[in-house]
């Protein structure tokens, strides 16, 4: 059964880029701190693979083994729209509110009817495989409509003091959480979490 | 060589108490859900050690052996000053704009002139033995004044989705941190870092 899960590199602050993220710095202000742990790259997503075979490396291949994308526009844009392939040519679905005139490039198609058509698409898509999800505004779309099943955080051991948080405007109501996977890189932990309940 | 450690309970989205807190709910709406890891306990902060001899109880004991405790007013007052005696009836120097015309109870004492004078003071008073830390602004007023050693982190597997942040309106210099324990309890990580550097 796939699953939807969001991976997310986050500051011990909640936070996921520096100030003043925008076209041509998406993680903002000195964000770039947060992914440290990823290796040079490139263009392409899978050339941050990071060095050797340690949980950094097995929690970069988990997510190039997913079978489809979710992301938001902003996260999207911002990435250049990966010249429309994330990894392996796996279906892209860009959450947004309306699409541009030019169609999205390669693999990636716009979704504009919401975030349960969005899921819905790339579960249908994904087959068997997990769905990548990215961005922290489709993460909290996500989660509002109780559609997301795990979250991948990368908890970077810094205070960035000011950003873009992870989790922003959510309604009180508790989601409950249960570590299922923790698992300590060379200056990160990947914490592995299920989504438990609402409420 | 005494140091101040940070010891606050923080849901994965970075809340310290739910909504609304104040007067008869120092934990918010809902917020209780973060002591979750502790017993039931009573007046007394001792009480509420956790059972057994597992991580929890461990770091636990670890919090009651400190030698003083720093905290903000705001904590204080919530907390009905402790009675006068947080634990072990060790000095408690709570940081305030302008002291009450009270004294302040027990082996507790309002500092009206700043963090730095606050820390030496706590410094002095715990000998050997390491401070308590304990408030978001406190925090925060320390982390400013590069006056904060560690901070050991009760990380709940929840999203409270709104309520205070351990971590608001600091600089956006960096603040480099080194992971030197965690410890799973039952549904609780325990997280105690370094604080390595600014900027």
């Amino acid at each position: 059964m796939s699953k939807v899960v969001l991976y997310m590199s986050m500051s011990v602050d909640g936070f996921i880029a520096g100030p003043d993220d925008g076209p041509g710095r998406g993680l903002g202000v000195g964000g770039e701190r947060l992914h440290d742990w990823l290796g040079a790259g490139g263009i392409d997503p899978g050339s941050y693979r990071p060095a050797g075979d340690g949980p950094s490396a097995s929690v970069f291949d988990e997510m190039m083994a997913t079978g489809a994308v979710i992301t938001g526009r902003r996260t999207f844009d911002l990435a250049g729209g990966w010249s429309g392939d994330h990894h392996g040519g796996v279906p892209i679905f860009v959450l947004t509110h309306a699409a541009p005139a030019e169609p999205a490039p390669g693999s990636a198609r716009y979704v504009t009817d919401g975030i349960d058509s969005c899921v819905a698409q790339a579960k249908a898509a994904a087959g068997e495989r997990d769905i990548l999800l990215h961005g922290a505004a489709t993460a909290q779309a996500c989660l509002r409509a109780g559609l997301l099943d795990e979250l991948e955080l990368q908890l970077v051991p810094v205070l960035l003091g000011q950003g873009r948080r992870l989790f922003e405007d959510l309604p009180p109501d508790h989601v409950e959480l249960e570590l299922v996977r923790a698992l300590d890189g060379p200056a990160v932990q990947h914490l592995h979490y299920r989504v438990r309940s609402e409420g």
